[in-house]
């Protein structure tokens, strides 16, 4: 059949003869070519490749694919490939008889078996063999099911792989993977059977013509955007996609994948890289674009619950139960809707909040990419006389306005305040009139507003990239699994978070507005909310219990209040001491349970007197202080990067002297010990925190240790049981001197432990925290439920 | 007379006998009782006074003085006294009433010599003796010229001073001294006279109702403002005093001070500080609001001639000119506009901008203090669909409006959106009405609005308060000297600043718009202004000079220009290094020349890689680091607590080890040397910042050294002709092992040294500078053009 389209082609003598083109001859292999993507814009976009290209010096062959029988697949594509559109843009005449050509070029196959891919290939080489075709490449476009790409692509890889010379392009369509681990299979899948320069992973929005201009606008814009694109002038980053469709009718995919999945992980966040990568020198070279992407990846700071707003609109249980045959009490978790707050931890950008907003069920459809300027400006004019065309009082915002809502156009926009966008001329055209429109709070009349001259269909920008093999327009491997590797903390963390109902539409009002605080978002309206998701309790149903423990008094809350309340502890704490001595004097312990406190005390406690902090260490292992498994450098990670303590005021433990570790003569116990009785007034630590181990160790003091416990010296060399076995630690005594003693202890594991230890008196050789003790100053026991109840 | 005027009051029995009250007597006597201030507000604000506490139990008199003589003297006080209007919440009857009495309890008296002062006390003594009355204290105004103070202050401690159990309370008006020094003086010399509790320095601007509310508006409200009064929630806060009227008449007041020192320095700096200090447990303790004011001061960053933008208006120069008989050519560099933008390092207030304005000729009188807070909010709802009233993205502001401007009225505005406010029942009200009004980008609906029940003139809020010995409304001398002290360095160094001429009025158009960047700020027009004090060039008149001093690159420029191309330079030297290595060794230098540079890179090089970067120094003072000597303190003070470079890429020299300083079994330079050796590649450091000294020496290798200009050891001690002598540095063959050593040279005390080293060959002994020559690095000497020509 093949062979007769050519020859029809040929003998019509309307194409160049295929024998003569110089280029060579690309096959295009649609699979899935009667799906829905494929009808409603992948022979589009490949028509349009063809009229595009017909004269570029290649010569096309197009290849459907399905697994339907023969017959009926071409019945059902060549139904499709009658309906394709002309372009309004191009002469009718001339697109009628490219169509007609296409038409004759394009071919249906049934790929079901490994023998269907070989007669395929076949077929291809045959052809070319026929005609003294030279072949420039193949490109296969996988619009198929997930779980069908590694076996096609074990096909490809074996039958169709082009001869030596000729490039082969797959192109996959997402999802992919719908968590790291899982991405990280298919990738491996991929990887045994494609060179990575051999796949092109789709996210359509990369061929959204706003989008796609991003990194081109940042290019050409340097002169203007090198002052102020920095957290300096920023103000924040609204990346945005609202629809007013739900999900009825596609509840099986959405109910696996969600809004987070379907549309944050992978389009707006790419929007996002475009907007906080450094630029590379050369934007158009796919290989420097992607190793600033992955450098933005790596400043990202991790997500966690509290990162993100979600919602489910009222009517997607019903559709699931009805779609899914799902029973009347089955609760769906899945969010329609989600904000997510993200922070990028760059120089250029650290602080300024960026803002990940996608929906269904909306009150309108519309995208955009909306980057806010702070207002630098104080206008000495009384507002009534404020020229409000050029006033550096009004807003400066440029914005890539993706498409639909009120403009219904892929746009540029640059508030007129602040520069007059250098555009190219070619593509993108200066768009006048519509004045009485506001958007983003002023009129658009505020605005320099540029659109595209030929408004293009996505996939018809990417499929003439693919042909190009422009890389950067689509997503590697390892931008994938960055994203990925982003995005998956915060969905294990929020499967179980609660959804914010909402009735859909305008309906929804205020419900769904939200609002920033601390590096956290929450809505804004908490009282009518209706929460999904009955099962879980919220902290706050509980308060925290105060009573005893061993005599001393105990705080104990579910972890998460319970950490609050000791990080607010500790500042009271501090602030009250520096008030009445000027400093404050704090030891910390190494291990797990403090890092989540060290995190709530750097996010969270602003006023947190730091500047007159001074931070001990209680223990640490004899490690490089620059070595992960360090104390030092995990409150360093976690905390003193991100406040303000004199470089004075740390007093990490000398365990690494004269380029050895922990060695006697080099007396770093005795140093740290004259640095404490040097600086801490009576050695007399403001506040100690400690933990305990199931063993019963405190600090880095064991069970049965010979230095620490009792005896005159106050910093020890001790071993501790599990690797790496040497510490050095603050002695019992030492701690006992203490003003207050906190002892944190966190989780189920530590049941056994926290029984045992509410029965038994003052053993420190058995137990070393029953030591604990403080001659005269405080002890509060800080338990989690789950440490104190199992 | 006293005697008459008494015995009329008591005949006429309208009076509580004045022997009768319990509380006893109180004499006032107002200096300058016939000037300006006395006849527009201080006899009005005494009268107040009597209405106000004629039934409080104490008696009054009130003494007007001037130098005038008795009979005239007497006329024109009691023509101002004729004219002292009834305020409209008075009933006329009553007013009349009291204005009768109050004329005959008031008497003129000449103040002029010691005699003067000893009768005046002689007359309060007999009438107090003859009434039988206990005397409760005397209250002396000052509205006189500050040169007369001191004379005055003499008489009245000398002369007048109460007896014991009675109160002597001396009210002040500015100006209080032009500068630091001046002030200082002028206290020193009021202190000799007068303790602190006694002196009532009067900033009339603490009388003004809404100014006076901030701190119990901040303290009622402490619920709703605890978690937003910071940085995290306000974006900036804008302290503004516009004035219409311009300086005609008073130019021989004005042409001293200028807008700064009239209006910033005291009134706005008053109600900046009630907005940044710490709200102390009472409000109402004097003390303690002081202790909270005077921390604030502590931490207010230092400004410096770009922390302003000023002006004049077109028309002083001619009216300075008429008035004063000045010159045709006579040229007035006295600011009649000012912006100035002031941070708060407090960890409250870090980041926020505080914008104080102020002005004459402008277009519009008002005066206001604007809190606006941060949009935090994200509303999902479009625009069009919001509800204005409540929706979170519309702007949140507390406006304390001091008067005049459209309100026209003192009054309290809180956005909606924000909370509705605690206001003292009795004294403020909510107002109502005007909804058509736009205030601040908002309609005045938006806002709740509050103004005082009963308007209050300053000067009648102060005498009340003077009477009610409330000193929290008033300038302590630690307060002044700290506003001051915060002043006078912006004041010096603007005295020969460039002024924008203005045309006054609305004419002024956006020439006085003025914009913030990194901490800095410029008139947003640039390229209308038109420029005053033309004999100063402005550095951009220059360009760099690169050319060559010693065989090497030489860069140079006017210090300022030269600093911020050395800061670029050193940053596009790190991020090269980052990119190649990972790291980036910088060795810095001691002494002051580097301040400028540290403080550049802290404020400016938002890009810089510090988290890659590691600090070494190149030498250092034998002191403790903490001591404000120490080159690492003054490199922590300028740019490491500023920059993020992580506490184990910071290296201070070992100079104190086992509590002692630089001994050498303490063997510190072998520490530094091996920590060299064991973190930089081939202890090459990629970057080495000297400076030179006048005698030729840099680093810390003096002339005739006997370390460090030759041999193996890397890191020596060594000994400097100046104290402290002892010194700790790398040595010249370690510093020619470098990639890159910048020196750096600047100012006219440096061109002697200059002249001979562009002569001299390589004598490191003679001057260790000439040695400096990297083996296989480059030198570039940046010299500034006073170091270079003199």
């Amino acid at each position: 059949m093949l062979r007769r389209v050519l020859c029809t082609v040929l003998f019509m003598g309307a194409l160049p003869s295929l024998a003569e083109v110089s280029q060579g001859h690309i096959s295009v292999v649609l699979l899935g070519a009667t799906g829905d993507l494929a009808k409603k814009y992948l022979w589009q976009g490949l028509f349009q490749l063809y009229m595009d290209q017909v004269s570029s010096g290649h010569s096309f062959t197009f290849h459907g694919a399905a697994l339907t029988a023969l017959e009926p697949g071409q019945r059902l594509m060549f139904d499709v490939l009658k309906k394709l559109a002309c372009p309004p843009d191009e002469s009718p005449n001339r697109c009628a008889v490219l169509k007609d050509q296409f038409l004759k070029l394009s071919q249906y196959h049934q790929l079901k078996t490994a023998e269907n891919y070989t007669v395929l290939n076949r077929e291809i080489e045959t052809l070319l063999r026929q005609e003294g075709l030279k072949e420039a490449g193949r490109i296969f476009y996988f619009s198929v099911p997930p779980f069908a790409y590694t076996e096609i692509a074990r096909h490809i890889n074996s039958s169709c792989r082009p001869p030596p010379g000729a490039w082969l392009r797959v192109v996959l369509e997402k999802p992919f993977g719908h968590d790291l681990e899982s991405a990280q299979q298919l990738a491996a899948d991929l990887t045994s059977f494609f060179r990575e320069e051999e796949m092109y992973r789709v996210d359509h929005y990369l061929g959204k013509q706003a989008v796609a201009h991003i990194l081109p606008f940042r290019d050409q814009n340097r002169q203007f955007l090198d002052p102020i694109w920095n957290r300096h002038h920023v103000e924040r980053v609204e990346i945005v996609l609202k629809e007013t469709v739900d999900a009825k009718g596609r509840t099986s995919f959405y109910e696996q994948y969600g809004v987070i999945r379907d549309v944050l992980q992978n389009h707006l966040t790419e929007a996002l890289m475009f907007l906080t990568m450094e630029l590379p020198a050369n934007v158009s070279r796919a290989e420097e674009v992607l190793q600033c992407k992955l450098q933005a990846f790596q400043s990202l700071r991790g997500l966690d619950k509290n990162s993100a707003v979600l919602g489910q609109y009222q009517a997607y249980a019903s559709q699931v139960q009805e779609e899914l045959q799902k029973a009347q009490d089955y609760i769906s978790t899945t969010p329609t809707f989600a904000g997510v707050l993200i922070h990028s931890d760059s120089l250029r950008w650290e602080g300024v909040p960026f803002l990940l907003t996608s929906g269904k069920a909306l009150d309108e459809r519309v995208g955009y990419v909306r980057v806010l300027f702070k207002n630098r400006a104080y206008c000495t004019q009384s507002e009534t006389l404020r020229d409000a065309e050029h006033s550096q009082c009004k807003a400066k915002q440029i914005i890539f306005y993706i498409g639909h809502g009120a403009l219904n156009t892929p746009a540029v926009l640059v508030s007129r305040n602040l520069f007059r966008p250098v555009m190219p001329a070619g593509s993108w055209r200066e768009a006048v009139g519509q004045s009485d429109l506001r958007i983003f709070g002023q009129p658009l009349s505020d605005y320099y507003v540029y659109s595209p001259v030929k408004e293009r269909d996505a996939y018809s920008v990417l499929i003439s990239n693919i042909y190009h093999g422009r890389k950067d327009f689509f997503i590697t491997t390892e931008n994938l699994l960055a994203s990925w590797a982003f995005w998956t903390p915060l969905l294990d963390s929020i499967s179980h978070q609660p959804l914010r109902l909402y009735p859909g539409g305008v309906e929804n009002q205020h419900l769904l507005d939200f609002e920033m605080e601390s590096g956290e978002v929450a809505f804004t309206l908490a009282e009518a909310a209706e929460l999904l998701n009955p099962n879980r309790l919220m902290p706050s149903d509980y308060r925290t219990i105060q009573s005893k423990f061993r005599q001393s008094p105990l705080v104990s809350a579910w972890s998460e209040d319970l950490i609050s309340q000791l990080a607010s502890d500790i500042e009271k704490t501090a602030s009250r001491t520096v008030a009445r001595s000027g400093q404050f004097h704090l030891a910390l312990s190494g291990g797990s349970s403090p890092v989540v406190l060290f995190q709530r005390l750097a996010r969270h406690h602003y006023a947190f007197p730091w500047k007159h902090t001074h931070i001990w260490l209680v223990d640490e292992r004899c490690v490089p202080l620059t070595d992960t498994e360090s104390n030092f450098f995990s409150l360093h990670n976690h905390l003193l990067q991100s406040v303000r303590v004199p470089y004075f005021n740390v007093h990490p433990m000398p365990v690494h002297l004269n380029q050895r570790l922990c060695v006697e003569e080099d007396r770093g116990t005795e140093l740290y010990a004259k640095e404490i009785v040097a600086l801490v007034a009576n050695a007399s630590f403001d506040l100690v925190l400690l933990g305990v181990g199931t063993d019963g160790h405190t600090a880095s003091l064991f069970p049965q240790s010979e230095n620490g416990l009792e005896g005159a010296q106050t910093v020890v060399l001790t071993e501790s049981p599990v690797k790496p076995h040497q510490r050095m630690s603050l002695s019992l005594p030492l701690i006992n001197k203490a003003r207050q003693v906190f002892v944190l202890v966190l989780g189920k594991g530590k049941h056994d432990i926290t029984i045992l230890l509410s029965r038994v008196g003052h053993e420190p050789r058995k137990w070393p925290i029953s030591g604990v003790s403080p001659s005269s100053g405080q002890l509060v026991w800080y338990m989690d439920y789950e440490a104190l109840l199992g």
